[in-house]
C-alpha cells in the first residue's frame, strides 16, 4: 500500500490518496481516518454498473464501521453529468437530512467523482468528499486536483468549482473488470504525464505497457510482480499530479511556465476539438488524449524544438496504450473551427503546449505557430490511410 | 469616504468594503481597482426596479472606464432566488462568452447578491465578483462575509457557497429611495450587530435611531450630519461583521465561542421559524429578526442570566427602528415545529444564542433550556395584544 500526500494552501488543506490491492473490503475504516470522525451519514454516489460490481463491498464496510449509508444511482455517461443531475442529488441529501458533519462519497469514474463533487461543494456551503475512482482514468487524473464541473449546452466543464476531497481511496483490484477501450484512455493520459514530467516516469510508464497489454489486462491480475509494479506505476503518476496541483491549485490563466497546471494539458486542445467535432460519442476522452500527443509531439518537431527519435519514441509509446478509433474521416477544417471555439469560451487566447524533450513542456501563444505548421500535423496524426497509401 | 478591509485565509485573501455618498457615478474606476486589471467584460445582475434607479449611472461609469457591460434582470423578490435563476445566469454568461479574466457585479439587495455571487463562483469554477448593495440590510450584513445562496423546496440558503467578493461598494445615497419597511429590516440587523458588539456600537446604533427616524428618513439626505453619521454607522456595523468573518470564515460547526461567526444568528432561530410559519410572505427577514432579539433577550431574562433594565434597553432600541408587522395571529405550536425543523436541516442539535449582557452573546444547547421558558418568551414576544388588554 502507498500513500501520496496532497498539501493545499486551500481547504481542507492536506489529504492522502491510498493507493493499494483489495482495499474496498475495508473503505469503512479509511472513511473514518479520512474524515477523522466515527459515523455520521454518507450519501454513496455511483452508477448501476460499478455498484453492481462493488456497491454491496463498500456499503458493508461503510455499515460495518458505523456509518449510515444512503445510495443514489446516477445514468452512466458523460450525458448525465449536467445540471438537472446535480438538482437531483443535491434533493437526495436534502431528503435525507445530510447535515454540515456528514459526508458525499464517489464510487465510480470522472462522471460519478465531477458530479458528486459539484454537489458535495454547494450542498450547505460545502460537505466532506470522499472518492474511490474506480477507472484508471479517474485514479491518476479527475480524481486528484479537486476540479468539480458539469457539462452544459455551451461546453464541457464549464460550471463547477475547485473542492478538495476529504480522502481517496484507489483500489488497483477494480481495474481487472474495466473494459478495454477505457483503459487504453487511461494510459494514454498516464504517457501524457510521463511525457510532460520527465524520463523516470515515461520510462516507468512505457516499460509497464511493453510488459503488460491493456489487451490482455486481465490475466495479469494473479501475478503478484503485475500487482506491485501497477500499484508503484499509479502511486508514481498520482504523485506527478498532485505536486502540480500543489502549487498551482487554481490554474492560473497568466502562468506559462512548465510547472503550471496549465502544461497538464498537453495534447488537450485537439483532444477537445476531436471530441466535439464528433459530438463527444465517438472517442473516449483519453482516446482523444493518445492523438492529441501525437500531434502535439509532430508540430513540436515540425516547429524544429523537438528531436525525430524523440517523436518515434513518444509514438511508439502512445501505441502501446492500445488502439485507438480510427480518425480518417475527420475533416481538418472543422477541426480548426472547434479549435477557435475553445478559445473563445474558456481562455482568453489559443495556447499550445509543445514538447523540447521528454519532461520539458513548454507553451506558446496560438500567434507564433504558422497555421501551415498545424495543418501538417494535423494531417499527420489523423490521416493515417493516406499516409500508407503513399 | 471610509474603506473596511477584509482579510482571509481563502482566496481573494483581502478585499475592500468602501462606505460613502455619491459613489455610484464613480464605480468603474473602483472596478478597476478592486479588480486589478483594466477593461474585459462585466455582466451586471440586477432586477427591473434597482436597475432603473441606478443602473444607467453604473453602466455609463464602468463603459466610461472601458469595461464591456452585459446587463441580466433577474426578477425582484426572494421566489427568484433559486436554481433555475442560476441556470439562466449561467447562460447569460456563456451566450455573452465571459471568460476566467472578467467579472459578474451584483447590483441590488441580498437576492441579487446571493444570486450572482452563487453564479461566479461556479461558472468556469469561479470568476471575479463585484457587489454594489442597494438595501440597508444587504449592505452592513448580507454582502460582506461571502455567503452565497440559493432557496429550494427544502429550505432557504441550503445551496451555495463561500465565495469571496474582489470588492464592495456602499453608496449611502441609495438609501434615499429605500422603502420605509426594508429600511426597519435593515436596522433590526443594526440592533443584532449592536448587541452582540458592544455598548458602543449597540449606543451609536441606538443614538442614531433616536435622531433620525427610519419613518422619515427621505427627508435628512439634504443634511450633511446626518449623511456623516450615516457613513459612520455604516462603516461600523461592516467593520464588526468583517471582524468576526474574518476568524470563522466558514462557520465551523464546533465553535461555541461569543466570537464564533454563529453568534451573528442571534435573534435569528426565532426569525427563520416565523418566516416558514408565514410561509416567508408576511414578514421582511430583518423584520422577523427584529422579533428574534427581543425573543432572545425575553428567554435571556426568564433564565436569569440578563438583566431586566438591559432588557428594557435593548426592546427600546428594536422599537426604534421602526413599526413591525403584527404577529398575535402566529399559532406558538406552530413555531416550535419549524423550530424543530430548521435544527434537523441545517444543524446537528439546535442552539439559543443568549445574552448575558449587551456584547456578551453566549450559546446554550437547547437539552439546557426548559421547553416552558421557551413558551413563556414567545408568548411574551409575539402575543402583543394578550398582553395590553391584561
Amino acid at each position: 500500500m502507498k500513500k501520496v500526500s496532497v498539501k493545499l494552501n486551500e481547504r481542507p488543506h492536506q489529504y492522502r490518496v491510498t493507493v493499494g490491492h483489495d482495499l474496498l473490503k475495508d473503505c469503512g475504516g479509511w472513511a473514518e481516518k479520512s474524515l477523522g470522525r466515527k459515523g455520521g451519514k454518507v450519501a454513496v454516489i455511483s452508477n448501476p454498473k460499478v455498484f453492481g460490481l462493488y456497491g454491496k463491498k463498500v456499503e458493508k464496510s461503510l455499515r460495518d464501521n458505523g456509518f449510515d449509508v444512503f445510495v443514489w444511482l446516477m445514468g452512466d455517461g458523460e450525458q448525465f453529468k449536467n445540471l438537472g443531475s446535480l438538482e437531483t442529488a443535491l434533493s437526495f441529501f436534502s431528503r435525507n437530512k445530510l447535515t454540515r458533519t456528514d459526508s458525499v462519497l464517489a464510487l465510480g469514474g470522472g462522471v460519478v467523482g465531477d458530479l458528486a463533487g459539484f454537489a458535495a461543494s454547494v450542498y450547505l456551503r460545502g460537505i466532506s468528499f470522499l472518492q474511490i475512482p474506480t477507472t484508471l482514468l479517474a485514479m491518476i487524473d479527475s480524481s486528484v486536483g479537486g476540479k468539480t464541473a458539469v457539462n452544459t449546452e455551451f461546453g464541457k466543464n464549464l460550471i463547477g468549482t475547485f473542492f478538495q476531497p476529504a480522502g481517496v481511496l484507489v483500489d488497483i483490484g477494480v481495474l481487472e473488470t474495466l473494459e478495454r477501450r477505457e483503459l487504453t484512455a487511461g494510459f494514454c493520459e498516464a504517457v501524457k504525464q510521463g511525457a510532460i514530467s520527465g524520463p523516470r516516469l515515461f520510462d516507468q510508464t512505457g516499460e509497464f505497457l511493453e510488459n503488460y497489454s491493456p489487451e490482455r489486462f486481465e490475466n495479469f491480475f494473479s501475478d503478484e510482480k503485475f500487482l506491485s509494479k501497477l500499484e508503484k506505476l499509479l502511486a508514481a503518476q498520482i504523485g506527478f499530479k498532485a505536486e502540480i496541483v500543489m502549487q498551482d491549485e487554481r490554474e492560473e490563466a497568466s502562468r506559462m511556465d512548465a510547472k503550471s497546471r496549465k502544461i497538464l494539458n498537453f495534447g488537450h486542445t485537439l483532444a477537445h476539438a476531436l471530441e466535439k467535432v464528433t459530438e463527444y460519442k465517438y472517442f473516449k476522452h483519453g482516446e482523444a488524449v493518445g492523438y492529441g500527443i501525437r500531434f502535439a509531439g509532430e508540430l513540436s518537431k515540425i516547429l524544429e524544438i523537438f528531436d525525430q527519435n524523440r517523436l518515434k519514441l513518444l509514438n511508439d509509446v502512445v501505441s502501446r496504450a492500445g488502439v485507438l478509433p480510427e480518425t480518417d474521416d475527420i475533416k481538418i477544417e472543422k477541426v480548426f473551427q472547434a479549435f477557435s471555439f475553445d478559445k473563445k469560451i474558456v481562455n482568453e487566447s489559443l495556447q499550445w503546449i509543445l514538447l523540447k524533450d521528454i519532461g520539458e513542456p513548454f507553451i506558446r501563444r496560438n500567434s507564433e505557430v504558422p497555421k501551415s505548421a498545424i495543418e501538417l500535423a494535423l494531417k499527420k496524426t489523423l490521416q493515417t490511410k493516406t499516409d500508407s497509401n503513399n
